[in-house]
Protein backbone atom coordinates (compact mmCIF):
# COMPACT_ATOMS: atom_id res chain seq x y z
CA UNK A 1 0.00 0.00 0.00
CA UNK A 2 1.10 3.42 -0.91
CA UNK A 3 0.08 6.78 0.71
CA UNK A 4 -0.32 9.16 -1.69
CA UNK A 5 -2.16 11.75 0.24
CA UNK A 6 0.51 12.85 2.88
CA UNK A 7 1.05 16.48 3.05
CA UNK A 8 4.61 17.53 1.96
CA UNK A 9 5.62 19.17 5.18
CA UNK A 10 4.75 15.84 6.59
CA UNK A 11 7.21 13.82 4.41
CA UNK A 12 9.38 16.21 5.53
CA UNK A 13 9.93 15.86 9.24
CA UNK A 14 9.24 11.47 8.73
CA UNK A 15 13.21 11.62 8.24
CA UNK A 16 13.28 13.34 11.71
CA UNK A 17 11.31 11.17 13.17
CA UNK A 18 13.12 8.01 11.77
CA UNK A 19 16.42 9.44 12.68
CA UNK A 20 15.18 9.96 16.13
CA UNK A 21 13.94 6.58 16.32
CA UNK A 22 17.28 4.93 15.04
CA UNK A 23 19.22 6.62 17.61
CA UNK A 24 16.95 5.43 20.30
CA UNK A 25 17.08 2.06 18.85
CA UNK A 26 20.72 2.24 19.16
CA UNK A 27 20.58 3.28 22.53
CA UNK A 28 18.72 -0.01 23.29
CA UNK A 29 15.42 1.22 23.42
CA UNK A 30 12.54 -1.17 21.95
CA UNK A 31 9.22 1.15 22.39
CA UNK A 32 8.67 5.14 22.70
CA UNK A 33 6.27 7.02 23.44
CA UNK A 34 5.20 9.91 21.22
CA UNK A 35 6.16 12.92 24.22
CA UNK A 36 9.44 10.87 25.11
CA UNK A 37 10.15 10.92 20.90
CA UNK A 38 8.95 14.90 21.11
CA UNK A 39 11.81 15.61 23.86
CA UNK A 40 14.21 13.78 21.99
CA UNK A 41 14.11 15.03 18.73
CA UNK A 42 12.83 18.48 19.72
CA UNK A 43 9.21 18.69 18.59
CA UNK A 44 5.33 18.67 19.29
CA UNK A 45 4.27 15.31 20.52
CA UNK A 46 0.26 16.39 19.00
CA UNK A 47 2.43 16.80 15.56
CA UNK A 48 4.22 14.00 15.48
CA UNK A 49 0.51 11.97 16.94
CA UNK A 50 -1.07 13.72 13.83
CA UNK A 51 1.59 12.80 10.98
CA UNK A 52 1.52 9.37 11.92
CA UNK A 53 -1.79 9.07 11.97
CA UNK A 54 -1.59 9.75 8.26
CA UNK A 55 -0.33 5.84 8.05
CA UNK A 56 -2.39 3.54 10.21
CA UNK A 57 -2.32 3.41 14.02
CA UNK A 58 0.99 2.51 15.32
CA UNK A 59 1.01 3.48 19.28
CA UNK A 60 -0.50 1.53 21.86
CA UNK A 61 -1.67 3.14 24.94
CA UNK A 62 0.49 3.08 27.56
CA UNK A 63 2.91 1.67 25.95
CA UNK A 64 3.72 3.58 23.15
CA UNK A 65 5.45 2.95 19.54
CA UNK A 66 7.25 0.15 18.84
CA UNK A 67 10.04 1.42 18.09
CA UNK A 68 11.59 -1.36 15.18
CA UNK A 69 8.36 -1.60 13.54
CA UNK A 70 7.40 2.45 13.31
CA UNK A 71 11.38 2.27 11.96
CA UNK A 72 10.58 -0.22 9.28
CA UNK A 73 7.50 1.71 8.21
CA UNK A 74 8.48 5.01 7.60
CA UNK A 75 11.70 3.74 5.86
CA UNK A 76 9.02 1.76 3.85
CA UNK A 77 7.27 4.91 3.41
CA UNK A 78 9.97 7.02 2.36
CA UNK A 79 11.33 4.15 -0.36
CA UNK A 80 14.08 3.87 1.91
CA UNK A 81 13.88 -0.04 2.79
CA UNK A 82 15.66 -0.48 -0.27
CA UNK A 83 19.64 0.49 -0.86
CA UNK A 84 19.38 3.84 -3.07
CA UNK A 85 22.18 4.56 -5.12
CA UNK A 86 23.63 8.66 -5.90
CA UNK A 87 25.77 10.07 -7.49
CA UNK A 88 27.67 13.42 -6.64
CA UNK A 89 29.00 16.25 -8.49
CA UNK A 90 31.46 18.42 -7.32
CA UNK A 91 34.53 17.25 -5.70
CA UNK A 92 35.48 20.32 -3.90
CA UNK A 93 35.18 20.81 0.25
CA UNK A 94 31.47 20.61 0.36
CA UNK A 95 31.35 17.72 -2.00
CA UNK A 96 34.36 15.75 -0.04
CA UNK A 97 32.06 17.12 3.09
CA UNK A 98 29.37 15.02 1.75
CA UNK A 99 31.33 11.76 0.68
CA UNK A 100 32.69 11.42 4.47
CA UNK A 101 29.62 12.20 6.40
CA UNK A 102 28.31 8.74 7.57
CA UNK A 103 25.37 10.02 7.82
CA UNK A 104 23.78 8.71 4.09
CA UNK A 105 24.38 5.29 5.35
CA UNK A 106 21.98 5.54 7.87
CA UNK A 107 19.39 6.34 5.39
CA UNK A 108 20.15 3.49 3.04
CA UNK A 109 21.87 5.20 0.96
CA UNK A 110 25.24 4.26 -1.62
CA UNK A 111 27.08 7.17 -2.69
CA UNK A 112 28.19 5.19 -5.82
CA UNK A 113 29.72 7.87 -8.39
CA UNK A 114 31.36 10.92 -8.09
CA UNK A 115 32.62 13.76 -10.56
CA UNK A 116 34.02 16.59 -11.21
CA UNK A 117 35.35 19.01 -13.91
CA UNK A 118 38.87 19.48 -12.55
CA UNK A 119 41.55 16.96 -14.29
CA UNK A 120 43.75 17.24 -11.22
CA UNK A 121 40.55 15.75 -9.15
CA UNK A 122 40.01 12.86 -11.89
CA UNK A 123 40.69 9.40 -10.75
CA UNK A 124 41.33 10.50 -6.49
CA UNK A 125 40.09 8.64 -4.68
CA UNK A 126 37.43 10.20 -1.43
CA UNK A 127 36.13 7.81 0.81
CA UNK A 128 36.79 4.44 -1.89
CA UNK A 129 35.09 6.56 -4.36
CA UNK A 130 36.90 7.20 -7.65
CA UNK A 131 36.40 10.84 -8.74
CA UNK A 132 35.23 10.65 -12.67
CA UNK A 133 35.25 13.39 -14.77
CA UNK A 134 31.83 14.97 -15.56
CA UNK A 135 32.03 13.70 -19.31
CA UNK A 136 31.11 10.39 -17.66
CA UNK A 137 27.58 11.63 -16.52
CA UNK A 138 25.66 10.29 -18.90
CA UNK A 139 26.26 6.89 -18.44
CA UNK A 140 24.32 6.81 -14.87
CA UNK A 141 21.17 5.24 -16.24
CA UNK A 142 22.99 2.28 -17.43
CA UNK A 143 24.67 2.26 -14.01
CA UNK A 144 21.18 2.43 -12.54
CA UNK A 145 22.03 5.41 -10.42
CA UNK A 146 18.80 8.03 -10.26
CA UNK A 147 19.31 10.05 -7.31
CA UNK A 148 22.16 12.98 -7.46
CA UNK A 149 23.79 15.36 -5.48
CA UNK A 150 24.95 18.96 -6.58
CA UNK A 151 27.69 20.26 -5.02
CA UNK A 152 28.95 22.58 -7.87
CA UNK A 153 29.93 26.67 -7.33
CA UNK A 154 26.82 28.29 -8.33
CA UNK A 155 27.50 29.70 -11.89
CA UNK A 156 27.76 26.10 -12.66
CA UNK A 157 24.52 24.39 -11.14
CA UNK A 158 22.04 24.67 -13.72
CA UNK A 159 24.26 23.08 -16.61
CA UNK A 160 24.93 20.11 -14.24
CA UNK A 161 21.35 19.68 -13.23
CA UNK A 162 20.53 19.70 -17.17
CA UNK A 163 23.18 17.36 -17.75
CA UNK A 164 21.75 15.02 -14.74
CA UNK A 165 18.13 14.85 -15.96
CA UNK A 166 19.37 14.14 -19.62
CA UNK A 167 21.12 11.41 -17.71
CA UNK A 168 17.58 10.17 -16.47
CA UNK A 169 18.66 11.20 -12.56
CA UNK A 170 15.23 11.74 -11.09
CA UNK A 171 15.88 13.83 -7.83
CA UNK A 172 18.07 16.02 -6.93
CA UNK A 173 19.59 17.38 -4.04
CA UNK A 174 21.36 20.47 -4.73
CA UNK A 175 23.75 22.28 -2.25
CA UNK A 176 24.51 25.21 -4.76
CA UNK A 177 22.75 28.34 -3.31
CA UNK A 178 20.27 29.13 -6.49
CA UNK A 179 17.28 27.81 -7.80
CA UNK A 180 17.74 25.46 -10.74
CA UNK A 181 15.02 24.62 -13.40
CA UNK A 182 14.25 21.05 -14.19
CA UNK A 183 11.48 19.01 -16.11
CA UNK A 184 8.09 18.44 -13.84
CA UNK A 185 8.90 14.65 -13.51
CA UNK A 186 12.14 15.57 -11.73
CA UNK A 187 12.13 16.21 -7.83
CA UNK A 188 14.68 18.90 -6.91
CA UNK A 189 15.31 19.85 -3.17
CA UNK A 190 17.82 23.08 -2.40
CA UNK A 191 19.64 23.18 0.88
CA UNK A 192 20.81 26.18 1.60
CA UNK A 193 22.85 25.73 4.98
CA UNK A 194 23.10 29.19 5.39
CA UNK A 195 18.89 29.07 5.26
CA UNK A 196 18.66 27.24 9.02
CA UNK A 197 20.99 29.64 10.35
CA UNK A 198 19.08 32.64 9.72
CA UNK A 199 16.19 31.52 11.79
CA UNK A 200 18.34 31.32 14.93
CA UNK A 201 18.81 35.17 15.87
CA UNK A 202 15.23 35.36 16.18
CA UNK A 203 15.30 32.64 18.92
CA UNK A 204 18.14 35.13 20.94
CA UNK A 205 17.78 37.32 23.44
CA UNK A 206 18.53 40.53 22.28
CA UNK A 207 21.67 41.88 23.45
CA UNK B 1 7.55 45.83 17.94
CA UNK B 2 8.39 42.18 18.38
CA UNK B 3 6.36 39.15 16.89
CA UNK B 4 5.95 36.61 19.93
CA UNK B 5 3.98 34.53 18.91
CA UNK B 6 5.12 33.50 15.00
CA UNK B 7 4.72 29.47 15.31
CA UNK B 8 8.48 28.07 14.50
CA UNK B 9 6.89 26.84 11.29
CA UNK B 10 6.52 30.24 10.16
CA UNK B 11 10.05 31.41 11.36
CA UNK B 12 11.55 28.64 9.51
CA UNK B 13 9.81 29.66 6.25
CA UNK B 14 10.76 32.99 6.50
CA UNK B 15 14.28 33.01 5.53
CA UNK B 16 13.03 30.38 2.48
CA UNK B 17 10.75 33.76 1.89
CA UNK B 18 13.19 36.09 2.14
CA UNK B 19 16.14 34.40 -0.33
CA UNK B 20 13.06 34.10 -2.94
CA UNK B 21 12.81 37.95 -2.63
CA UNK B 22 16.04 38.70 -2.42
CA UNK B 23 16.76 36.61 -5.98
CA UNK B 24 13.60 38.37 -7.16
CA UNK B 25 15.07 42.06 -6.33
CA UNK B 26 18.77 41.09 -7.89
CA UNK B 27 16.71 40.19 -11.28
CA UNK B 28 15.25 43.76 -11.09
CA UNK B 29 12.04 43.35 -10.06
CA UNK B 30 10.13 45.69 -7.52
CA UNK B 31 7.02 44.02 -6.43
CA UNK B 32 6.05 40.16 -6.42
CA UNK B 33 2.60 38.51 -6.09
CA UNK B 34 2.50 35.63 -3.51
CA UNK B 35 1.87 33.37 -6.26
CA UNK B 36 4.47 34.56 -8.78
CA UNK B 37 6.58 34.16 -5.32
CA UNK B 38 5.13 30.55 -4.21
CA UNK B 39 6.33 29.25 -7.80
CA UNK B 40 9.84 30.77 -7.41
CA UNK B 41 10.51 28.77 -4.57
CA UNK B 42 7.97 26.12 -4.75
CA UNK B 43 5.50 26.69 -2.25
CA UNK B 44 1.75 27.40 -2.04
CA UNK B 45 0.66 30.87 -2.41
CA UNK B 46 -1.72 30.08 0.58
CA UNK B 47 0.57 29.35 2.85
CA UNK B 48 3.05 32.39 2.18
CA UNK B 49 -0.06 34.70 2.72
CA UNK B 50 -0.82 32.57 5.82
CA UNK B 51 2.65 33.08 6.96
CA UNK B 52 2.70 36.62 6.31
CA UNK B 53 -0.46 37.41 8.17
CA UNK B 54 1.28 37.14 11.23
CA UNK B 55 2.78 40.25 10.83
CA UNK B 56 0.34 42.61 9.12
CA UNK B 57 -0.16 43.65 5.60
CA UNK B 58 2.20 43.46 3.12
CA UNK B 59 0.18 42.55 -0.07
CA UNK B 60 -2.04 45.01 -2.45
CA UNK B 61 -4.42 43.64 -4.52
CA UNK B 62 -3.51 43.41 -7.42
CA UNK B 63 0.11 44.93 -7.22
CA UNK B 64 1.57 42.12 -4.32
CA UNK B 65 4.25 42.56 -2.39
CA UNK B 66 6.72 45.37 -2.43
CA UNK B 67 10.02 42.96 -2.47
CA UNK B 68 12.34 45.97 -0.69
CA UNK B 69 9.56 46.88 2.01
CA UNK B 70 8.89 43.14 2.62
CA UNK B 71 12.35 41.81 2.43
CA UNK B 72 14.08 44.35 5.18
CA UNK B 73 10.34 43.50 7.28
CA UNK B 74 11.43 40.06 7.30
CA UNK B 75 15.13 41.20 7.83
CA UNK B 76 14.13 42.80 10.74
CA UNK B 77 11.57 40.14 12.38
CA UNK B 78 13.97 37.70 12.18
CA UNK B 79 16.43 39.87 13.52
CA UNK B 80 19.05 39.89 10.46
CA UNK B 81 18.73 44.03 9.99
CA UNK B 82 22.10 44.07 11.64
CA UNK B 83 25.47 41.85 11.25
CA UNK B 84 25.34 38.79 13.27
CA UNK B 85 29.28 37.78 13.83
CA UNK B 86 29.43 33.86 13.84
CA UNK B 87 32.31 31.60 14.96
CA UNK B 88 33.02 28.13 13.53
CA UNK B 89 34.58 25.05 14.99
CA UNK B 90 35.79 22.34 13.13
CA UNK B 91 38.01 23.54 10.11
CA UNK B 92 37.79 20.13 7.91
CA UNK B 93 35.68 20.15 4.47
CA UNK B 94 32.92 20.74 5.69
CA UNK B 95 33.76 23.57 7.62
CA UNK B 96 36.42 25.01 4.84
CA UNK B 97 32.71 24.74 2.44
CA UNK B 98 31.23 26.62 5.09
CA UNK B 99 33.79 29.40 5.28
CA UNK B 100 33.87 29.53 1.29
CA UNK B 101 29.96 29.32 1.21
CA UNK B 102 28.89 32.89 -0.20
CA UNK B 103 25.13 32.37 1.19
CA UNK B 104 25.72 33.59 4.49
CA UNK B 105 26.46 37.12 3.69
CA UNK B 106 23.31 37.12 1.73
CA UNK B 107 21.69 36.58 5.37
CA UNK B 108 23.88 39.74 6.91
CA UNK B 109 26.37 36.91 8.66
CA UNK B 110 29.47 37.17 9.22
CA UNK B 111 31.92 34.38 10.15
CA UNK B 112 34.23 36.11 11.83
CA UNK B 113 36.40 33.29 13.54
CA UNK B 114 37.28 29.53 12.91
CA UNK B 115 38.32 26.92 15.42
CA UNK B 116 40.04 23.94 15.34
CA UNK B 117 41.90 21.43 17.28
CA UNK B 118 44.33 20.24 15.00
CA UNK B 119 47.82 22.10 15.17
CA UNK B 120 48.84 21.67 11.40
CA UNK B 121 45.28 23.54 10.97
CA UNK B 122 46.08 26.09 13.10
CA UNK B 123 47.27 29.59 11.81
CA UNK B 124 46.03 28.73 8.51
CA UNK B 125 43.85 31.04 6.22
CA UNK B 126 41.04 29.82 4.44
CA UNK B 127 38.60 32.71 2.99
CA UNK B 128 40.54 35.44 4.80
CA UNK B 129 39.21 33.85 8.40
CA UNK B 130 42.67 32.76 10.35
CA UNK B 131 41.78 29.57 12.05
CA UNK B 132 42.75 29.72 15.61
CA UNK B 133 43.14 26.65 18.01
CA UNK B 134 39.94 25.96 20.34
CA UNK B 135 41.82 26.76 23.55
CA UNK B 136 40.99 30.42 22.68
CA UNK B 137 37.13 29.76 22.50
CA UNK B 138 36.74 31.04 25.27
CA UNK B 139 37.26 34.32 24.35
CA UNK B 140 34.43 34.70 22.37
CA UNK B 141 31.93 36.42 24.72
CA UNK B 142 35.00 39.32 24.94
CA UNK B 143 34.42 39.32 21.05
CA UNK B 144 30.71 40.25 21.00
CA UNK B 145 30.40 36.86 19.07
CA UNK B 146 27.53 34.54 20.01
CA UNK B 147 26.45 32.55 17.31
CA UNK B 148 28.35 29.57 16.48
CA UNK B 149 28.49 26.51 13.84
CA UNK B 150 29.84 23.03 14.48
CA UNK B 151 31.38 21.15 12.32
CA UNK B 152 33.50 18.47 14.31
CA UNK B 153 33.11 15.21 14.01
CA UNK B 154 30.09 13.31 16.05
CA UNK B 155 32.41 12.40 19.05
CA UNK B 156 33.35 15.96 19.33
CA UNK B 157 30.31 17.55 19.32
CA UNK B 158 28.74 17.55 22.93
CA UNK B 159 32.09 18.79 23.95
CA UNK B 160 32.67 21.19 21.46
CA UNK B 161 28.63 22.26 22.45
CA UNK B 162 29.53 23.02 26.11
CA UNK B 163 32.97 24.91 25.25
CA UNK B 164 30.93 27.13 23.07
CA UNK B 165 28.01 27.59 25.97
CA UNK B 166 30.29 28.10 28.82
CA UNK B 167 31.93 30.84 25.97
CA UNK B 168 28.37 32.40 26.25
CA UNK B 169 27.22 31.27 22.79
CA UNK B 170 23.47 31.77 22.70
CA UNK B 171 22.70 29.84 19.33
CA UNK B 172 24.42 27.06 17.66
CA UNK B 173 24.10 25.26 14.33
CA UNK B 174 25.51 22.50 14.79
CA UNK B 175 26.38 19.92 11.40
CA UNK B 176 27.34 16.89 13.63
CA UNK B 177 25.27 13.92 12.94
CA UNK B 178 23.99 13.96 16.81
CA UNK B 179 21.39 15.39 19.15
CA UNK B 180 23.80 17.42 21.70
CA UNK B 181 22.04 19.05 24.71
CA UNK B 182 22.21 22.35 26.03
CA UNK B 183 20.77 24.63 28.24
CA UNK B 184 17.41 26.15 27.90
CA UNK B 185 18.25 29.45 26.91
CA UNK B 186 20.40 28.72 24.00
CA UNK B 187 18.91 27.48 20.99
CA UNK B 188 20.54 24.70 18.88
CA UNK B 189 19.80 23.78 15.11
CA UNK B 190 20.97 20.37 14.09
CA UNK B 191 21.63 19.82 10.13
CA UNK B 192 21.39 16.74 8.99
CA UNK B 193 22.40 16.97 5.17
CA UNK B 194 20.95 13.19 4.48
CA UNK B 195 18.25 14.09 5.99
CA UNK B 196 16.62 15.86 3.12
CA UNK B 197 17.91 13.26 0.93
CA UNK B 198 15.74 10.49 2.58
CA UNK B 199 12.86 11.92 1.36
CA UNK B 200 13.57 12.66 -2.09
CA UNK B 201 13.06 8.62 -3.16
CA UNK B 202 9.66 9.16 -1.85
CA UNK B 203 8.56 11.18 -4.55
CA UNK B 204 10.51 9.57 -7.37
CA UNK B 205 8.41 6.24 -9.74
CA UNK B 206 8.90 3.57 -8.89
CA UNK B 207 11.63 1.84 -11.13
Amino acid sequence: MRYHKIPDETVRRLPIYLRGLLFSWEQGQKSISSSDLADFIGAEPCQIRKDFSYFGEFGTPGVGYNIERLAKEIKRILKLDIIQKAALVGAGNLGAAVLAYTGFRIYGFDIAAAFDIDPKKVGKKIKNVVIEDVSNLWALKKRRINLAIIAVPRDAAQQTADALVRAGVKGILNFSPCYITVPGKVKVITIDIAMDFARLPYYMPLS
